[in-house]
Order: structure tokens, then sequence, then C-alpha cells
């Protein structure tokens, strides 16, 4: 009897298989419910540029093709826009793949990665897929980034550090100056990944400008993506810009038609659509203002964003995600760490009411 | 000075980095061709079912959404074609990334995977990225498969067999009783993937069943994709049947949203299309009709082919395909080790016209 198990290994074995979020259909069948409000994945509520569906729909007449292998027009129009070299780019199937061709082209056996916690869970996972270790350091007391621990903790098994920025699922953020401290501190053959999934709704002054820092710093890569402001979480596009060194790399792991042609087109598409992204984030920032305003009538303590989400401190967050769910409101309860807490998305405005209102009645009742 | 080479690792340096094709309009450009043709990826020259790309508009208003993680919808669809079980299926961005899967969740340190050669280069490229070996089988006179040799080239560190039936780029195929002789001789916990890829279009009535033959090879993966006579190349979606043990473990190394939504929809309308497919299977056997017997003609040498492509002997390949090239027709030369050969893919009527025009142009002057 063949014992994949043990073909796969120790590692494979342990990890947590994916579980797999029911579509909504399936979801509101089971439970009764319908219309239901999903705020759980940070999606953009206001969707996509009408002009990436449009490019979608130019494409048909060649989707028997293979995509471009090098994301060609893509990959002019990122380059363009924010003015670096071509050859400084790689796309991907979502950041998710950007994450996996890093630790899959750079860390070897033993080594490990580095990233505060909470943040986003994926790091620790893709390292243990790929046999590698993963290395969490706590934040501070009010979910501040600690980066001195995270220089302390550093050695030379260490090959690299994902800074998510804003922080998933906190919504904090670090700051121009607390990252170029800590970049002299970091030693060069350490890579630092900022994941900035969000950034496009980050407002706050001192937001760090990490292009800036590119040609100072070749061991900094940023990783974006289309998944959030552009609204194209279902096409899969990500990538990431770092030195032309680093990319050549990853660029021989890579798969040569990783990214789809959809994916291409509609991000090249949604990239120069800079009205619609205007009108993403002024539905966000109005969002993120009335939930604001309704935590604090509610009494409830939240965690100023700089994201599309908010976390907020209901007491026993796993008691009020399984009660919104039965109200037909999906958030996110994220585990015993954050035992007291869930995280909302910033939906339209009329996602944001009815969760209020949900919010209000289950909160009532504990 | 960071040296990026040294943290990949000498595999990964040592891999050509992949050349992506230039997009047709800038080769255009360059050549200063127009209009030209294209059977050099064996791309399916019909297109797609109308209903694969009537569900992806119909898509839309959810594109800001994440895709099922676990391709709810699509996973019926193909359980049902088949009559397998949903647990028995796993989905991917196209066959190579099947692959990739295959090799990083069950080889070890030191392990290879055996191909017969040539065949699809693919299975070399992602075993060295991964940091694995590949070891290659010369096929027999006639690009027939030699199972003999296949079968003693196993030892203890072969852990993966990857025979893909119909071959590329040969066209040829191995039959049912070849395959039931070969599994009975590989040890259970060598992994069979039988890369299946242009099974659609494969019509000798010897042709293996190799769905048959699951229940009782549990080391028999069999690998498809929605990349050829379903019309999708660009949207990415093939899939892999094996038994449910050896999807759970890929399952853990996959990443969640790997399979875009697009590529989910489009996929499970396509498949349920059985008109559209019957169209693009006579149009390909026509065409492959066509070219035989101009072949013939021409008294160029080609093998029979059970795919959508065909491999035809021009005594040079390498000058044949530059000069299609520069008449505007794009083929596939494929390396030293097939010198004298070219790769057609069968295209429109139109297009095998012109590409027969071309040629018998381009061999006249040689």
């Amino acid at each position: 009897m063949i014992d994949f198990g043990k073909l796969a290994g120790q590692n494979i074995v342990d990890l947590v298989p994916y579980k797999p979020g029911k579509p909504i259909k399936e979801l509101e069948r089971e439970l009764g419910i319908k219309n239901s409000v999903k705020l759980a994945s940070n999606e953009n509520p206001v969707g996509c540029s009408p002009k990436a569906t449009q490019a979608i729909i130019d494409l048909f007449p060649e989707i028997s093709r293979y995509p471009y292998g090098d994301a060609f027009y893509l990959r002019q129009t990122v380059a363009d826009f924010y003015n670096v070299s071509g050859d400084k780019l790689l796309f991907g199937t979502g950041s998710n793949e950007i994450i996996e061709l890093a630790i899959r082209t750079f860390l070897s056996d033993g080594e490990h990665v580095l990233s505060p916690a909470p943040s986003f869970s994926v790091y620790g996972i893709i390292s243990q897929a790929a046999g590698k270790g993963c290395k969490w350091v706590p934040v501070k007391e009010g979910f501040k980034f600690d980066f001195e621990a995270l220089a302390e903790a550093i050695d030379e098994k260490t090959r690299m550090i994902f800074l998510a920025n804003p922080n998933n699922p906190t919504g904090e953020y670090f700051t121009q100056s607390e990252i170029t401290d800590f970049m002299k501190k970091v030693p060069e053959d350490v890579i630092v990944v900022m994941d900035e999934a969000y950034i496009e709704y980050a407002d706050a002054p001192d937001f760090p400008d990490t292009l800036a820092m590119l040609d100072d710093y070749k061991n900094m890569f940023i990783m974006r993506t289309f998944s959030k402001a552009y609204g194209l979480a279902s096409v899969r596009a990500g990538y990431v810009i770092a030195c032309e060194e680093a990319i050549d790399m990853m660029n021989r792991v890579r798969q040569p038609f990783n990214t789809n042609m959809l994916a291409q087109v509609a991000a090249k598409a949604a990239m120069e659509d800079s009205d619609h992204l205007a009108k993403v984030l002024k539905e966000n920032k109005d969002g993120k203002e009335y939930l604001y305003s309704q935590f604090e009538k509610l009494s409830l303590k939240y965690i100023p964003t700089q994201a599309n989400f908010i976390l907020v401190n209901v007491k026993d967050g796993e008691k009020v995600f399984n009660e919104l769910l039965k109200e037909g409101v999906i958030v996110r309860y994220l585990g015993p760490g954050l035992a007291e807490w869930i995280r909302v998305s910033v939906g339209t405005m009329k996602e944001n009411e009815i969760f209020i209102n949900k919010l209000q009645k289950v909160t009532d009742n504990l």
C-alpha cells in the first residue's frame, strides 16, 4: 500500500489542509438565509474598472492563445506607472504566488522567514509547504510593530522578512522613519519583502515610500496586487518590484504562463483608470468613517486602519462571528490569538449599515 | 554586495531562463510582416465555446471576489463528466502548475523523475527548479515509446515518471496493452503521471483508457487540461485525477486561490458544451488529413499524429523555421535533437493552406 504521506514528508503532513470557504449560494442554502453580506475577505465592494472587464471581452477572439510569458504589455504599463525598469517587475497569480516564488527561489534548507505576529498567516503556511521555517515576532501593545524585537530576532539562518504594511489583519502601519531605521540594521543578504497589498488605501502622511528606497536597498522587495483596490481578486494578478538580479532568479523558477492573459489585460486597464480607483478610495474612506463613528456609538474599541478593513473588539470574537453568520453577515474571526476581535471589511454603504444593525442586535444579546 | 545567484543556489543559476515569445504584434513590427499565421503552440484555432466566454461575462458582477478555493462548481462538473469522486480532482493554473505541485509534493532531495525523450521539456525544467533531477530515456526508432528501457531505468531514487500520451512533440502514442504491461513493472511507490493534455484529439482504437485503471493503480495520476481541445489556453486551467490520499497531500501544498475564477467558470461551461468540442475535433481531423496529403505531395516524411500538431521532416528544421518566419508563418523548431524536423500545429483550413504554400516556397528554395 503506497503511503503518500511518507512520500510527501512530515512538513507537508503537518500542514493544516486549506479549508475552502463554501460558495455563498451553498452557505445560504445550509443556513437557510438569503442576501447575505460578505465582509470577510477584504474584497473591493465597488468592483473593478469597467475598462478592465471591457479589456477581457476584447481578448475573447484570442482566448485560445497562450498568455504572454513575460506579461509584455502589462509590464510596460506598470513600469511606466512607477517609472521603474520593466526588468524590475515579476507578475504572478496574486501575491500568494509571489510569496511562494520568493521563498522557493531564495531559501535554503534550514533557513527561515521572519514576520511580525499577527500578520498574514500565509507567510508561515508557504514556508512550511516548502520545508522551511517561519518565526513570528509579536507586535507591541496596540498592535504596533516591534522593530527592535524584529532586528534582534535576525540570526544567520534568517533569509527573508515579511512586513505587511498596512498590516493584515490589524490595519496598523509602520512609518517611513521606522522602516528606514530598520533597513540599516538588516544584513544585506536578508531579503525584506514589503507586502503592500493594501497600499492604495493608505493615507497617513508618514506612510513609507518604499519605491524611493529600492536603489539603496537591493535586498528590498515590494509586493503589490490587483486584488484589493483594483477590484480584480477573481482574476489573480499580483507583482513584485525588486532589483534586476533578484527578478532574474525568480523568473527562472516561475512557470512561463503563470499569469493568465485575462488577468494581464484586465490589470493593465485597471491601472490606467485612475478615476475608478479614486471612486474606490472615496467609497472606502466614507465607509471607514461611518464604521468608526458607529463603533464609537456602540462603545466598541477598534484599531484605526490604513486599509479596507477594521479590527474591532467585540469581547468574544468567535461568538459574534457565529451570531453574525446566522444573521447573514460574514466577517472574519481570527482565532484564539485575537479572541476578542473580529475583522470586518469595509463594504458598500448599504452593506456597512446592515453589518452595524446586525452587530448591534448581536452584541445587545450577548 | 548581495549575490542573488548564491542565495538561489546552483540548480537555479544553471536553469536557462525562460525566453518568452514576443507578442505577435511586436514580432510583426520587427520582421516587417503582417497577418502572420501562428502554428507554434498547439493552440486551438477554432477558439473556445461561446458558452465559456458568456460564463466569464456573467461573472463580471463578482469579479472583485476571490475564487472558490476548491473550484466548487467546476469540480462537480468534472466529477460528473468522468463519473469520479470530486475528492480525486485537483485544479491548477494549467498542467504546468500540476506538474510543479506533483514534483514539489512528492519528490525528496536526491530523487528524480523519469521521462521518455523527446517529450515535454517542462518536466525537466520544473524538476531542476525544485532542485530535483530528471532522467530522459530515448524513444525507439520512429519515436515509438521504449517501455523496456523505461522499466530498466527505474532505480531506488526514481519517484515519478511522466508519460505524455499523445506525446509532445512527436504526436506518437502508446497503447492500452503497453501501459498495462508497464504498470505491472512499476514499483507502487513510483508515481506514474499520464500527461493527457491532447487526449480529446486521440482517436486510435487502442488508445489507453487510463481512467479505468485508476482503481487498480493508486500510483497513477492522470493530468488533463482545458488549454487544448477546449480552447482556453489564455485562462489557465488544468487538473489531475488521482486517488484521494495523493490529492490530499497536493492540496496542502497548493495555494488556495491558484485557479482563477474566470478559468473556473469558463472551463465548466466549456466541458458542458459537447457540440463545440465535436466541431473542434472535426476541424482538427480535416486539417490533419489535408496536411498529411500535402506532405505526401511534397514528399516530406511526417509522423502520423494523435494530437493537434504534426512533426514533419524538412531536412533542416532550423533553416525552414527561420525562412517560414520571414514569410509570416510561425512554427516550432525543436532543437538539435530533432534537427531535421519542425512541429506544426493544425490550424484553420485557411491557415493550413497558407502554411503549405509557404512551406513549398521555402523548401523549393533550399
